[in-house]
């Protein structure tokens, strides 16, 4: 069988467990205050040229999503998000459980437009306050990768951040498998830019290396109030911080997160150039680890008696969405089996 | 240094982070649905003889109990708690978040006596359908080992469980220490109890020698409808969730959770009888790895010079509570050089 | 100045005014358990014919879909809604505030479709279990007339029913302005069927001669467990609960109800013909008492010198939708001076 | 039968009902926005002599708490509140239902010593950033009258407010029964007085001669932004906000408020004189409108013969103590009744 339905279907880069390893007996305070979370958030700060900048280690993203939004909306006020957000189908309900409405705006891609933004903006606050029979916009959520693998330009994430700050929206910037993102020669996005233009962003460690664990970054060191308690009451601080503080030490040690992440983004390059070749379609253009081919619903099948991959969605009657995904620990020798299955699969079609 | 903080200041028992070099490249499905969570749900089901329990395994303490209070309180229902539980002051608010008031009853060294639960009861339904105006009891909430360190017998369980049934009130046990209660010479508690007399219990990793983790035990095989549902919408579903089930599989393998628990709670029998030699008064009788002196201000602070201890309270103007706490990691040359420093520092009182 | 704005700008019927005098010093228990009120629910019960509703009397709409709704979902479930349905837009995120998400599924006129409704659940339930990642549908929330004041048939509530039903939804309606659409000649949807093809449902008094007030009917007599607290919990509980006892009461004293609600929707049939003549376009087909002519900013403009009405929304850049509503108090004569304005003002376009 | 239950048993003060019928068809704005609450809240403003203030208008008790609660804390926040406080008990959980743990305090006689504040905060606050495990103190919330019909001195509120400001917290004063407070002879805590040592306050009108209605005074015009939001996502607006506008108005006219409530302790001194004869101890030293005799359980089902009271609690195993309450509706003559009730009863023990 090969394997190739998800990012984490790994365990981590050898070089965290090794530094669990080295560092196992050393006692440490617990709770976040240890010596390798302080010194992550160094090297983070550092990577994103913002040496102001609040980090906290948390251990997943829909944990991440409802502990950062949940901490920046008022009782009152609800995120903006693309229909297409994690947060608005796939995290559960986690943050109308924790009181806010998800306010969905159309898609392109997965990704939002500054001017679609603008436009339910304008429409708000057409009458000067706002309207105050309906929830408040209070802030901004985006992808970066989208659900769909898809990248935001620089200037199209500095579109919406021009918009979201002409109506004072902090703008957080959920980057789940952001290493994939920061690894794609065709963008031109940079954590030093996401520095600047978010309130906030996520950096994923989960899907990209890591055991588990997100770095959450407030560039502007911004972090609401009693942010740590937030983590607390959202029953997301682990006693043994030290954990998440080690990995994240580890992949930003001499270029590691990214330069694992770009191996995944090379592999998945490959894979869009055998299916280019076998003239297969693809249902997003995402440049990233993802790959969505549409497959004929009986090829579908034939390629799942030998590939696990993820059923996406369904295309029509007769066709699927399916999903690849390279990782960090996608070699060249699985990625030209993969191939060469694809290519006797699909091949003769 | 010595170092007796908590029973979280290392990693995890060698045994663990082999596991986890072992399997590292094993591909898995994600969200706990990978063979290792199998694995030791049907470790952890062997060990409490209960071949029909649900077994789901989280991340932390606060994050377990939020989850299961959360999952099983309808929307108008409480958790009765003793006063000095852990949901009641530690864990920043949590349950309250989620909804629900902890209706915190008295204590008697960190253990609710079933007697006063049924005061409570029977005063809540002296009309007999309750008092409609108010927060309708939904659970028991109960620690075993309290935040004291104390344990309860098994009859004292098994009478609170009475009273429980009596009102339809499921009882769920946190075992965030659970291994240092089974270890406990003097308890007569076993898991097998647990599991009879508890609708929910936890097993604690994180403290018993995991990186992090909590075993989520419904022993009959009840965890609530949509229960998976429950744990990605609080942000407790890890991707990885392989990373939980190898550790408690490791743990669960030969008795290892019970043997390191026993190792903690022999390191503080030596302790205890230390400080009592020195005629150190101690504030609770906690039989198991968490010892509570009461010592002069003057002699806390010479202590701390050479002891990282945890500050529990104030005893009285001139006199604190101090917390000493062993673990899996605490070794024979490391107590006796604790007990050399108490020795030293509070021999000459 | 001409008052079309909305169905609650006056006060109360003169027979309620007439019934609080009349009872004034009457001494009554509070909270619900006085005459009038075990009296409005037995006239209530008669009138739906249901003799085991459970009945209950809060004070608005918003408050009552919010007491409904948190009620009767689960924590992970979500309430499915058309994309217009009140709960969506216009309820300051009451639902999300109590926990849950709502699910927008889409909407012709303001109403859901059993094909739509069916579709999205053949979806979500297309693996057997449903996506555990995801809110799990838990009721159907509709509203009878919309929100653009179109009314369901009987085939059409009947086919919604039969589709939530064999999903184990309950299905609640939201009856806010309830009786304009029970008064609605060309309506086949009587006080009976609701009862029948509902779990739940409002009648709403506050928008059809009450002061304030909506009737809670769970026909069946299947209130959720605990319903009195629940009220209470969202501080929906009125100490003095006989000034919502009384006004239904009234209300539902020799058909009342209908016979105030037909006489605003005879009033909106005529400001409909004299529209018709005008060949003003309207931007809904509603048969109620509100009607949403599309106008040219400039006529719209003019208009407002002389009537007050409520801005509905934009129709493009040179239109506006604005609504007219009629109520219990608009008398032949109100309506006639309405006209003559309407064609005074639309008349030479 | 003499009703002596609670100050909600009749309807509304006779110039309520009045201002009704005459206003009953004069269109006005929904929402809040019409001309009666307008004048309710300037007239409210001038009795503050607080010229700034922000005036809102709600339905009922735990309404007003709920709403003003969950709008001035912070999501980690907690409410300080004496124990006995009618949040803390009474109220359905209607605060942990928004996310919010109540902090309960030791009371005496319902009320909060500035001691017991300054107590438990200094301890919180040991530690420089307090305790970032627990739940942030957010605000402190009083009862005037307490829940036992006592009063704050002048002093006292003083002593709290001053304790409450070095710490930072907002002052609650939930004033539900305020008019008896303000018209006992013995108080010296004025409206001015409650405008300049709170930060919101209510006057409280359900029980003080309205049909239903709480005003919502945030004496420094420091309302949180977006209120009316909080109102309305919280179930809370009326559509037709005059109905509560209409009652303020018309208790704020020519001292109506305080003259009804002078009334009611009047005739609850008279009662108290009475029982003072009958040498029948009360549990509270009360000097309001609520009265709480203890008596022998044999006494009290005599006097249940003949007295609709309310059973407060059991004082112990032989005697109950039950409360008596008058309102703007007691005349002498159903005093002397009363009285003449309890010397019959009561004389002969």
């Amino acid at each position: 069988m090969h394997f190739f339905a998800s990012d984490y279907i790994e365990g981590a880069h050898p070089s965290i467990l090794e530094a669990l390893a080295e560092t196992n007996l050393v006692p440490q305070p617990g709770y976040g205050e240890d010596a390798y979370c302080r010194r992550a958030a160094e090297k983070i700060r550092l990577a994103c040229h913002t040496p102001d900048a609040d980090v906290f280690f948390l251990s997943g993203g829909t944990q991440s999503n409802r502990v950062v939004i949940s901490a920046l909306l008022g009782t009152v006020e609800g995120v903006i998000s693309p229909a297409t957000g994690h947060i608005n189908g796939h995290e559960g309900g986690a943050i109308e459980s924790s009181g806010h409405k998800v306010l969905a705006l159309p898609h392109r891609n997965g990704k939002l437009d500054a001017a679609a933004l603008r436009s339910f903006l304008a429409d708000f606050y057409a009458d000067r306050d706002g309207y105050p029979h309906m929830v408040q916009p209070g802030m901004l959520y985006l992808t970066h990768p989208t659900e769909y693998g898809t990248l935001y330009t620089k200037e199209e994430l500095t579109a919406l951040r021009q918009t979201a700050e002409e109506y004072s929206l902090p703008v957080f910037l959920d980057g789940a498998r952001l290493g994939y993102a920061l690894a794609t020669p065709s963008s031109d996005v940079t954590l030093e830019d996401l520095a600047r233009l978010t309130d906030c962003f996520t950096i994923g460690g989960t899907k990209v290396g890591a055991l588990l664990g997100e770095a959450v970054v407030f560039p502007r060191g911004t972090a609401p109030k009693h942010f740590f308690t937030h983590i607390k009451q959202q029953g997301a601080l682990l006693a043994k911080g030290r954990v998440l503080g080690l990995q994240f030490d580890a992949l930003f040690t001499d270029g590691l997160y990214q330069r694992i992440a770009a191996n995944a983004v090379r592999q998945a390059d490959r894979i869009r150039a055998a299916l280019g070749e076998l003239r297969v379609p693809l249902a997003v253009p995402s440049p990233t680890n993802q790959i969505f081919p549409i497959l004929s619903n009986e090829d579908a099948a034939a390629l799942a008696r030998e590939v696990v991959y993820t059923f996406w969605e369904k295309a029509d009657e007769g066709h699927a969405v399916i999903r690849l995904c390279t990782s960090w620990a996608t070699t060249d020798e699985k990625t030209d089996a993969l191939i060469a299955v694809l290519r006797q699969v699909l091949g003769g079609r």
